[in-house]
């Protein structure tokens, strides 16, 4: 049996949620602040949507950075204490909602662009969320995911998809219990739009200032009309 | 000696303008009209600017969608029947400069962002050209360059920079005598933009629908500043 498996990647977060608020609050995540968090807005302003969802918003910064620019977006989040905090902060709507629980029917609503930011970490859950994504976007709506760079992150491990342990290196020692994460090839990134009804319109590779590396990967889908 | 050198591109496109304003204008060259044509216009508009510089624009296209979304553009062109065409059409400014004449002094202007659209086919004349863009833009201004992906353009030679024989190849049969190109890998076209004062923001690959390939590469490099 696998020693790894999604349910600690919720548990890991609950125990972190308040070291994450305190990291994004003050930017403490030095590539976050220089590359990825212009490539996300970048992305999704570029399509002039009028609605967004964010899946696992966290602390709920890209949400508010979405209303400053005039996009009316709903959060949702599993972690209680980040969804509170996102609240509090005001700008955009938020829900607690779990990937598994999340559907059509829960939200009653469709939305021109659904983005999942550094937000798919797990095996099981990310498949199952994928088939629900259709469902919750407009016809001709985009699905945007910004994640780990499969080739630059995949460090001495061989390439090929599997659960990877997790560390909070480059973090403040606030962090404890990293959680595992289930690594993916560009290959089967592309393979889960393409078996779910999309086909990938671009993908975008923002580079690292210093390096000249991606660091990160953005996949831009479309929702196949039926 | 090599058989091939960048005069050659210029022959070509002497003989080639007329069928070439025929095939833009009517549409003809599919991947242009389903994929890259958009992706170099989301990559200019992306950027905000408040003036372009197209270096290669041929029959003038880009230059006329950028006008028609406010921003002035010059166009600049060696074939002079192409220039014409451009000019008739209207819609921007347009001049007849061979890359090799190009340089502020000529223009006495400098732009925001510097666009090179499929226009960069040659090997010293792209050297001496990157070598001149920094001084045509604007502090902080970008120089977007769209291509043909090193690997998916790669086909069965070996991946390494070099000359290859030129095809029409799914154009119309009034093409002829077609111009040989200048392979460049990944590495080389970020090579030449690091060592003339630019880094990297990002590289992007817009997707042919149909076959989940990238149909073109995107590399939008950032003016450093002194």
């Amino acid at each position: 049996m696998n020693k790894y498996n999604d349910q600690q990647i919720i548990d890991s977060w609950k125990i972190n949620a308040k070291p994450w608020i305190t990291a994004i609050e003050k930017d403490e995540i030095e590539s976050r602040v220089l590359v990825t968090n212009k490539a996300i807005i970048d992305a999704v302003v570029g399509i002039k949507s009028k609605s967004v969802l964010d899946i696992g918003c966290g602390e709920g910064w890209l949400v508010r950075e979405l209303e400053k620019t005039g996009i009316p977006s709903l959060g949702i989040d599993v972690i209680p204490e980040l969804v509170a905090f996102a609240k509090k902060e005001g700008g955009g709507r938020y829900k607690v909602i779990a990937y598994e629980s999340l559907s059509y029917e829960k939200l009653k609503e469709t939305f021109d662009v659904v983005v999942c930011n550094f937000s798919l970490l797990g095996r099981e859950s990310v498949i199952t969320l994928f088939e629900k994504i259709p469902f919750l976007l407009n016809n001709g709506g985009s699905f945007i995911i910004q994640t780990i760079h499969p080739v630059v992150g995949c460090g001495d491990s061989i390439y090929k998809d599997g659960w990877r342990g997790g560390s909070w290196g480059g973090f403040s020692d606030k962090f404890s219990n990293p959680a595992p994460w289930y690594f993916r090839t560009i290959k089967s990134w592309k393979s889960l739009f393409l078996s779910n009804g999309f086909s990938i319109d671009k993908i975008v590779e923002p580079l690292n200032k210093e390096t000249q590396l991606p660091a990160s990967i953005l996949f831009i889908g479309i929702k196949d009309r039926n």
